[in-house]
């Protein structure tokens, strides 16, 4: 699309790089801020810039975090000895959302996948093994989306921590098979969490 | 949505303010550009800015525009007795792709809508009335989308220039009444500029 302005132009490419974003979404985006006070943009790029410049990942759960340890881990009256292994920040917040869960979480930072060429080497695994090392942790609940891809992940994890005292559970599959865990409504979810089954019984069932 | 990073919560409340993005898309959106190298964040965030602060409208045809007056107006070679009468950059954009069109545009900015509060004082129209009465034009071509609001628009510009030797002509309705200019296919839309109608054979046509 060739473009009268190559100020506008160069705004549509840069905002059509987002994802499920196309062009002309991104033109109409582009034309509406133009429409709008000044302010408004510059406090959308600003928010933008000061957000991927400054933000952290908690180092005890790697929670995305404005400051070294994140809120949930930083909190004493949570349960230290009960982690909730998820995906990405997005689950941290459903599950918080479900206001039943007291203990920690630790983010992976996805899922294995070989189609998309993401193995445990890329994901948040080495702290979770050496968190569980420690002694502290006497449950590990896995909450990942139940897609294979999650299975994949549980499964690996489960075999690295073999041979410690932790409980392993999974989530209770009242979300449908395959279906993405950020996703579910609040009380699912939270039924699921209370509702868990020892990893194990898991497998069998499968 | 209470997040574990302010600085993640107000990205995602200022991406929210764009039309059609909703909360959950805005926190894709931001936690897929925390994924991805710095870089694009901040291109992302400078393109917007950049654009918002520096761009301008052309002060012959108000389409927006780098410089004081736009490549399409500052073109020898394009006829400037021939003048295309649109709502927005967009349908210039769409008519320009056609490669039909060798005359010159005047963007109104909007449609005449009392409904949305849009009355003619807020549209380019005075200067449109005042290219008229400098002699050049020849022939104005209302290219406005075939809806009430369009209808309503035309017609005004149309009395407005009542008197002056101005021939008008709308682009020939190929394209289906109620139906937005801008995501007509490029055929339809090349067709319909090269048979036009005067604008009073339209008026017998309703
Ligand atoms: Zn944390
Ligand atoms: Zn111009």
């Amino acid at each position: 699309m060739e473009m009268s302005s190559k100020l506008l132009q160069k705004a549509v490419e840069e905002i059509s790089q987002l994802p499920g974003i196309g062009k002309r979404t991104a033109l109409r985006l582009a034309l509406h801020l133009l429409k709008q006070p000044q302010e408004q943009s510059l406090h959308l790029a600003e928010a933008i810039k000061k957000m991927r410049e400054e933000i952290q990942f908690c180092r005890k759960c790697h929670n995305i975090s404005d400051v070294e340890v994140c809120e949930i881990c930083a909190n004493p009256s949570r349960d230290e000895s009960l982690i909730c292994v998820v995906e990405d920040v997005r689950d941290v917040m459903a599950i918080e959302n479900t206001g039943l869960f007291k203990g920690l979480y630790h983010v992976l930072g996805g899922k294995i996948s070989p189609i998309d060429g993401i193995g445990p080497g890329q994901l948040n695994i080495t702290t979770l093994v050496e968190k569980v090392r420690t002694g502290v942790v006497k449950e590990l609940i896995f909450a990942l989306s139940p897609t294979m891809e999650g299975d994949t992940t549980n499964f690996y994890i489960y075999k690295q921590i073999k041979g410690s005292d932790v409980v392993t559970s999974t989530i209770a599959r009242g979300i449908a098979v395959g279906d993405e865990l950020e996703f579910a409504d609040e009380v699912t979810l939270g039924r699921s969490i209370m509702h868990r089954v020892p990893f194990e019984s898991s497998l069998k069932n499968n």
